[in-house]
C-alpha cells in the first residue's frame, strides 16, 4: 500500500515537507515493549539535517510526540501515533517551482499522477517525510535488541568512487558516528569528506553506497516465494529516496563466480547448531534467515538539487533553465545511514512475528524456533 | 504475504516440484480479456527445462489447462486459476536428501522455518515454483500490450564476467530468443555459450545478470513512499530464485557519478510532451515512472547444486559432504529471461490498476492519465 | 487489519480516550478533491458528546486540525492525516477501574489480550476512538456526494421497544438532526425520549436500532465472494462500539417469506435502465449493488455503563460489586446516527474505487459503469 | 479483497458452476497439522446436494483433489491447494439465461459490474461457489480442534416461522446431521420438514436462519477497533450466498433490553479463571473473546429459483416474465449448516494466529494466553 508498510508490524507515515506536520502510525507492535520519546529522538536526532557542515543547513528542532500506545512507559498493543511538526519553511525559496520541473526530481511525475502537486520543497517526496520512518524504525529497532538482541549496524561504505573498508562482523554505531560522514573506516572517512567538501564548493551533489549489517536475527525468518527476506529489504530499501541499487551477500559480484566458489558450506558449530564459514548468501537462503548475519548494500544516486543550472521544462511542457537555490546536501549518505537502519527494521520487525505462526501441531504447543 | 504479490492484480502461486501439481491464481485481472491457453502456453515454453543443452535435461511438458475466470475467451473479472501437472520426477536422485542439507539451497532453512520439509528436489523452493509466476506474467504481459501498448524485453547481460553490449532501446523478444543464451548481442552470445559449455563440464556452475526494458510505460504510475515502482519491481525481481541484486536505472554506477552527470534535464517533445534525452532515472523519478524507457538490471548468482563433492551438515547438525547427482542447470540465465519478464508484468499490472483510482475531481470526471 | 479499513480508500484511526489525542490517517482518497476542516468538523459536531441532555455531558471540543494531504483547499492523494486533542479527562472518575472490570465493557478482554489496559475510561475501547472514524467517513462522505451524488441518511428507527415509521426514500439528514433523539418521526421521537429520561433517572440504559439508507449508488459496486457489497457493511457496522446485529434489505423477515413475496422483479425504468418495484434485496444482489437504494438496520445494545451496583470481579478474578459513577450515556443512539453513517461511507469509498478496475478491454477503454 | 479472506490464515476460492473446477488454496496454514483429504471430504459431503429429498436432486460427486502443501500426512507451511472438477452440468436448462436476468439472483449485477457474465447456472455466483469455503473451512475447523480442543455447531434454528429449542451449551454435531433439515429439536424438524415439502410442491421456496456456537474460544482472540471479531464473523457469514442478517449474543432483542437486564456480570469460576453467568454478549466483548460461547445466528432469505412465472427484464433491459426449471433447492437452510461452520473456522482460525503476536515484553518471552 502506498503509504503502509508491513504485514503484521504495519507503520504507515504522513506528511508534506512544507505542511504542518510529519509522522506516522505503527499498528502490530506487540504489547508490554518498554518505550519512550526519548528512544525515538534518539534516532531522529541521527537523521535530522543540520547536523554537521556536509549536510543541508536547515534548522530543524524535530521534536518527537507520541500521541497514543503507549501508557506508563509501556505499549499498549494499540497504534503508537507519533507526530514531528515541521518548522523553518523557508518557502520563498520554491516560488520558481511552482512553474517549473526539477530535473531528477519527482515534481514532474507527481505531476503526471495525482493532476496535482504541492510544488514547495518537494512536498510528499522529500526527505522530510523520512522522519516518520526513522520514528517507526526507531520503535522497531528497539524492541528487536530487546526480545532477540539482534543489531541492526549501517555505515557509508563509499562516496563517489572512494571505497572504505569495513568488516560486518565487528563494526558498531558507535564506531560509525564517531565522524560526519558516517564511515568506519578513519583513514577513508577523511578522503570521503574532502571529495564531499570539494563537491560541494562546485554547487554539485556525489552519489554513494551504504552497507548494513544485522547480526542475531534467528534462522527461520523471512518467507518462501514473493515475500522472501531479501526481496522484502530490497523493496523496504529501494523505497527510500536516492536509491538505485541493492545488493544481498555476494551481490552483483556473485554473478561473476563460479558456484564452487559461492557456495556457502554448512558446518556444525560446536554447540549443537550449524554455521557456514563464508557467507555468500548473506545469511538468507530460500528467502529465510540461515542463522549468519544478514549484508546488504544500497546505492544511493547523486542529489538531484544542484546550484547550477540545468535544462528543464516548464508545467507547460515548453524548454527554459532552472538553477538550484537555497541550502542543499552535497550528500546524502551520512543522513541515509539511520534511514536504511529503519527500513532494516521495519522489515525485520514485521518478519518476526510473522514467524510466531509459522508452525503448529497438536504435539508441539506454540511455535518454537529451534531447527 | 507469502505466497502472493500484487494489491489489485493478484497473484498467489502453489506447488511443490514434486507434489501432484504447480499453478497460480490471478485475482483482479480486469474482465473483457480476451485469453486463451495458448497466449499462457507460449510464456511456459520459453520458460521450460530441457529446451537446449545448457540448461536442465528435465523433460516436462507444461501443459496448462485454465480452470476458471475464462469464458468464450475473454476474462469474466473472476479468479483465473491455472494449474501444470507435475511428470518426471525422478526422486530416487533425492534420497541422499532426506538426511542432509544441501550448501546454499534452502533445506536448511526450510527446516529451521517449518520444522519440516520436502526434501525431494527442493519442494516449494524449487525454481519450478516459477511455474506460476510465468503463467500469471503471461496473463499480465498480455493484458499491458493490449491496453497500453508495453512491451516487455529481457536478456541475458552478461554471464560471469563476459558482459553483452545489448540497446535497450531497441531490441526485442525474437533477437533475445534467437540463440540458447538469450542474448541478443550475438558475437557475445557465442561467448557465453563457450563459457557455460566448459563450466558444465567441469561439473559446477556460473552466475550472470538479466537486464530488462519495458517500453510504453506511461508516466504516472507507482506510488510515493513504500510502494514505489522500482521498490515493487525489487522486490519481485528479488523474489525470483538465486537474485542478489537489483539495479533501476544509472544503479551502483550511479553511486559513483556527481549530481551535474546524473541528473535527466527536461525537454519538450514536441509532440505536447516531454522527454529526457538521458534516462539516468531508469524511467522512474520519486518512485513513479516518467514515460521513458524503464531499465533494470538483475543478479543471479551461480546455481547451488554442482556436481562436486561439497562440506555440509547432517539434519542432526553434523558434519559430513555430499556430492550433486541427477541433471542441474549449469547456468540459470536463459530461463531467468521469461521469469523476469514474468515477475516485471505482474509488477506493472497492479501499478496500472492503482493508477485508475488516483485521481477524481467533480470538474474532472473518471482518471486521465495526460500531465 | 486491527485499526485498519479499507482495500483502496484505506483508513487507520488511533488514540485512547485518556491519551494526548486521537484521529486517523486516509491513504487512498483520491487527488483533486475540494476539502477543508469546515467539513470535517460538521461531522464531529454531530458526533460530539454534551449535545443534549439524554447525552453524555462530556464538554469536548473536539476541534480536528488537518495535518498533511490537503493544500490549497484539495487533496494531494497523499495520506491526509487529522488529529484531534483529548481535553476534560476527569480521571479519578476511574480509579476504581485500576483493579476491577467492568461488566460488559472491554476491561476484562483487552487486558486477556495483551496483558496491559490503560485503565481510564476504555482506553481504546472508548467511544471516543469513533472520533477517527467520523472525520475518516467525512471525507468519503463528501467525496461520495460530490463525485457520484451519493446521500447517505442514518436515523434512530428504534429504543427498546418503541419502532418508529420512516420512509428511506425520501428521509433526509435535516429531519433526522431536527430533534435530540435523531428520529425523523415526530410522533415517535417524542415517546423516545420520555423513556430515555426515565431510564436515565433510575440510573439504567436502553438499546435500539439505527436504520440507514444509501440512495444514489450505481449498480456495480461491491464484489463477488467475500467482499460482498454487504458483507464489508456489515463489518464495517458491527466494529462500532455497542453494536450487536446487522441486517440488509428484508433482513431476519426475510427469513420468514417465501421466495414468491421475497423475490424483486425487474422492470424496466422507462430510460434506458432497470429498476424494481419491491427491494428485498436491500439494493444488493449477489454481493454487488443493483442501483436500487441500499437499506440496512444495525442493533445496539444498551450502554454497559449503569449507575447501579453489579457483580463482577477484581483483576485477580476474585467476586466484588462495582457502580458506575460520573457521567454517562442512558442511550448511545442518537450518536451512533453519524458514526453509521461514517462506517457506511467508508465501505462506499472504497467500492467506487475498486470498481474503476473491474473491467477492461482493447475495444472499452477506461472502465464505463453502464450496464 | 474480493476472492481472498483472513490476514493470516488466508484463503483464496476460484471457480464458476459450469466451468472445469471449483477449489480453493490456503496460505498460512501452520506447518506440521496432520491433514488428509478424507478430513476435507467429509465436510464436502455434508454439503453436497442430493443429500436428502428437501435439496436440490444435482447429483455430484464432489471428490476433493489436494494439489499442494501436505506431505506425508502433514501440512508443509506453504499454500495447501484443492480442486474439485464440476461435473453434471446440464447447460441446456439455462438457454433461456443467455438474453434474460433472473430476479433476485446476481445476473444483472454481475453484467453491471464486468459487461460480461457466465449465464449458465449462476457462474461465479453460483452456491457451487462455496466448494471452496468448506473445503477450507475444513482445514481451519480440523486444526483449531487439535490445537484449541474448539468446537463449531451450526444447526437449522428456524424454517419460515417455525423456531427450534436449542441449547448451544450442549447441542453437538451428530445430534444436528441425525436429521435432513439439520435440526437438532427433533420435534420441531419434522414440522419444518412438512413446510419444506408442501413449499417445495407449490414450487415455491423459504427462508430461515441458522444458529451456531463456537465453544473453547480461549479469551484474547479478536482485534480492537475495525477487526473485532464479531465483525470478521460478520463479514464472513454475510459473505454467504442468500444470507440477509447476522446477530452476536442477544442480537436484535438486545436493542430491547435495559443495561441492568443485558449487563453480563463476571463472577470467579472458581479455577483462577472467570465466567459470566449470563451471555448477552456472545462471548465476545469490545470485540475480543472472552472465554464464553460465540453465540451467532445468521438470516438467509428464500432460494430465488422458484418455478412459477415472474417480470422480469431482458437483457437490454426490455420487459418480459421469466420461469424457473430444472432442479432447484426449495430451501438452503440444510446445507447452509456446514457453510456457516466453515466461515466461523475461516475466521477464528485467522484470529488464532493473530493473537499469537500480540503481546511481547523483555521479561515475558514469547506469547502467553493467561489473564
Amino acid at each position: 500500500m502506498p503509504n503502509t508498510i508491513g504485514h503484521l508490524f504495519r507503520v504507515t507515515t504522513f506528511g508534506e515537507s512544507h505542511g504542518p506536520a510529519v509522522g506516522c502510525v505503527i499498528d502490530g507492535c506487540p504489547s508490554r515493549v518498554p518505550l519512550t520519546e526519548e528512544i525515538v529522538q534518539l534516532e531522529l536526532d541521527r537523521r535530522r539535517p543540520g547536523q554537521s557542515r556536509i549536510v543541508t543547513q536547515r534548522q530543524e528542532q524535530d521534536r518527537v510526540e507520541i500521541l497514543s500506545g503507549v501508557w506508563e512507559g509501556q505499549t499498549l498493543g494499540t497504534p503508537i501515533a507519533m507526530l514531528v511538526r515541521n518548522q523553518d519553511t523557508r518557502s520563498r525559496d520554491y516560488d520558481e517551482l511552482r512553474d517549473k520541473f526539477r530535473p531528477s526530481h519527482a515534481d514532474y511525475t507527481y505531476q503526471a499522477k495525482y493532476g496535482i502537486r504541492a510544488w514547495q520543497g518537494g512536498g510528499r517526496a522529500s526527505a522530510r517525510e523520512t522522519v516518520g520512518r526513522v520514528a517507526a524504525g526507531a520503535v522497531a529497532k528497539h524492541w528487536l535488541r530487546l526480545a532477540f538482541g539482534i543489531e541492526i549496524v549501517a555505515y557509508v561504505s563509499s562516496v563517489g568512487a572512494i571505497e572504505a573498508a569495513v568488516d560486518p562482523s565487528t563494526v558498531t554505531v558507535p564506531e560509525v558516528d564517531e565522524n560526519i560522514v558516517r564511515c568506519p573506516d578513519v583513514a577513508v572517512a577523511q578522503k570521503m569528506l574532502d571529495l564531499i567538501e570539494s563537491v560541494r564548493k562546485e554547487g554539485d551533489s556525489i552519489g554513494g553506497t551504504v552497507g548494513c549489517v544485522v547480526r542475531g536475527v534467528p534462522s527461520g525468518w523471512g518467507e518462501p516465494v514473493f515475500d522472501k527476506l531479501e526481496a522484502d529489504l530490497a523493496k523496504g530499501l529501494l523505497s527510500l529516496p536516492a536509491s538505485k541499487g541493492f545488493e544481498v551477500g555476494s551481490g552483483f559480484s556473485g554473478s561473476r563466480m563460479l558456484g564452487s566458489e559461492h557456495n556457502d558450506a554448512f558446518r556444525s558449530n560446536g554447540e549443537g547448531g550449524v554455521l557456514t564459514p563464508t557467507n555468500s548468501s548473506g545469511g538468507i537462503q530460500g528467502g529465510i534467515s540461515n542463522g549468519m548475519p544478514v549484508l546488504m548494500r544500497v546505492a544511493f544516486k547523486p542529489v538531484a538539487t544542484i546550484m547550477r543550472e540545468q535544462d528543464t521544462v516548464t508545467t507547460g511542457h515548453e524548454d527554459t533553465t532552472i538553477k538550484g537555490r537555497g541550502r542543499h546536501d552535497p550528500c546524502v549518505l551520512p543522513r541515509a545511514v539511520p534511514m536504511v537502519e529503519a527500513m532494516t527494521a521495519l522489515v525485520l520487525a514485521d518478519h518476526a512475528l510473522r514467524q510466531m505462526t509459522a508452525r503448529w501441531g497438536p504435539e508441539t504447543g506454540p511455535p518454537v524456533k529451534e531447527v
